[in-house]
């Protein structure tokens, strides 16, 4: 089927030029350049001027431009249905922004800035084309509002949907936040809260409503960490605090002395928690995905107010580095394979 | 399983310190985290340095940097199993190959040099951990070969395997190679030859051999082009010759004047299409992957024999811009969906 046999068919929207097509409407029925041209025009419609962008959409790659002095940050990550997200539980809004929110997280946690990003899309042809479009509005939602416009990308035929996505981003040179750098005695701090993810997950799979909430990726806070002296080591929390903490801290024969009672939950979590069953502290120590800044501090270095008024966020200082002796205990993040 | 337990159970290698194992050895045995180990003790033993990796795989994103007045230039491309490849007649050797391929060709036909590459891989947890290896010791060889390595990455769970790939290169400000640029009275030229990787995939479907070839990207001809005054658009050739030069010229409502005799095939190409009962003409005009540059050239530029020295590679002059009158014939590339 051509693109043109389907306009016909399509229905016109309320508003915003939009067209709607019923839920029968699927991926094969676009077409590859069909759904290519779509996925064009939609961002076409989303996209405002950048500077980091000097070509988009289009070619056989798409063109980015940083600042004189600034090194090009790079982060690749993937979303499979079913693994990473499911229809049943989650708006395909809300997916398509989780999908560029963990890669600007990624950018956030090196202290950059965002320049673009390209989605490799694999999905079945039975798709509901609405899916797709629900699914990319969210993508571009955050496209725009962080400043990271879809320059390019690759469309495939899959038994899932997956959603492959790279960020570029860039920073001035020399003053990327790294993994590596914590010492014993830093002090260990996180931004926002934790677990607020994992339990709406957990929610979701007791069917007490969809997953909707979307972190917000800490790009402001980022960059300004990235200008201040005496941070340690920085990563974002994706895998959970305990995980994370062990990404930063065991290359380097480093552990964490940790105050569980310290680390910073959303409001009402103790209750929900009660409510569903669910230990408090496994969600905000083990449950992934929050997307919030874990650094650490020299001792001297800022105290905590002060440091949450630079970063525009709030902190929590939950504990302090110390050597290790050994692995650490068992982590409860999520692990693939 | 820890992978400290599965060591034990490795056979040592001939040579190389790398360690064989038993075909019953699958991702599952691995777990995430030692998946993810060997693919940067892989990384580890084939990467040489590189000017322009400033930071490579363990961090939140990889850090790539440009040389002043550069832009930098991206794109994004996946393999997925059962639709770009087959493990039952392709050697995951040569699926890691071209994986990596695909993309590289993508910068040649930028005209940009390569930086670095990111791999987001998804697989099921069955697969054989030596078929990984394979296809990850094919998409390292050509990294090394084409001063490309890899970065970062990503690993995921799914039910097929697949392999989204982004590679990131540089080109010198306003000297990229772009698909538009076409006009009427341009001379069509094609580096190499055209139709060879569709006869090896007609061969393996009627079960005569695997499929080993894998293209060389044109990098070094790209960069030359991106030097040269009078070239039109640029474009490599993945979907086929007739699909990709409708990208070229229909966007600018141009058109080809193709001669199909000139069309440059490999040796013996005739003859072998003629014992499997295939249309070379439809194989040298419709298929796709042979991944050459295909470019048009105003009139008065360089002859074709002084281009092929430039170039360091044959070229063909195959026809001639026109203006198009509507939408060409069909065209018989590739499409999804």
């Amino acid at each position: 089927m051509r693109e043109s046999d389907l306009r016909e068919r399509a229905l016109p929207a309320g508003g915003g030029g939009a067209l709607v097509y019923p839920p029968a409407v699927r991926l094969r029925d676009l077409g590859e350049f069909g759904l290519i041209a779509r996925i064009e025009r939609a961002v076409a419609r989303s996209m405002r001027r950048s500077a980091g962008v000097v070509l988009g959409i289009g070619d056989d790659a798409a063109i980015l431009r940083a600042r004189a002095g600034e090194d090009l940050v790079v982060t690749i990550d993937a979303l499979v249905e079913g693994v990473h997200f499911r229809f049943a539980t989650q708006s395909p809004r809300a997916i398509g922004r989780r999908a560029l929110v963990a890669n600007l997280s990624d950018l956030a946690a090196m202290g950059a800035r965002p320049l673009g990003c390209l989605l490799a899309l694999a999905a079945p042809p039975s798709l509901p084309v609405r899916t797709l479009d629900a699914v990319l509005a969210g993508l571009l939602h955050e496209a725009g509002v962080h400043g990271c416009p879809l320059v390019g990308g690759n469309v495939a035929r899959a038994r899932q949907t997956s959603l492959s996505i790279t960020a570029a981003g860039a920073v001035a040179r020399g003053r990327a936040l790294l993994r590596r750098g914590a010492r014993a005695g830093d002090r260990i701090l996180v931004t926002g809260s934790l677990g607020g993810a994992a339990l709406e997950v957990a929610r979701a799979e007791r069917g007490v409503g969809r997953v909707r909430r979307v972190p917000t990726p800490r790009l402001a806070a980022g960059r300004a960490l990235a200008r201040l002296p005496g941070v340690g080591g920085c990563i974002d929390v994706s895998d959970g605090l305990e995980a994370d903490l062990a990404h930063l801290l065991e290359p380097a024969g480093l552990a964490a002395e940790l105050d569980p009672a310290r680390v910073p939950r959303p409001p009402g979590f103790a209750a929900a928690c009660r409510r569903l069953g669910l230990d408090p502290d496994r969600l905000a120590l083990g449950g992934g995905e929050d997307y919030e800044l874990l650094f650490t501090l020299r001792p001297g270095a800022l105290a905590t107010g002060r440091l949450a008024r630079r970063l525009g966020v709030a902190v929590a200082e939950i504990g302090r580095v110390v050597r290790g002796g050994g692995p650490a205990g068992p982590t409860r993040g999520f692990r693939h394979f």
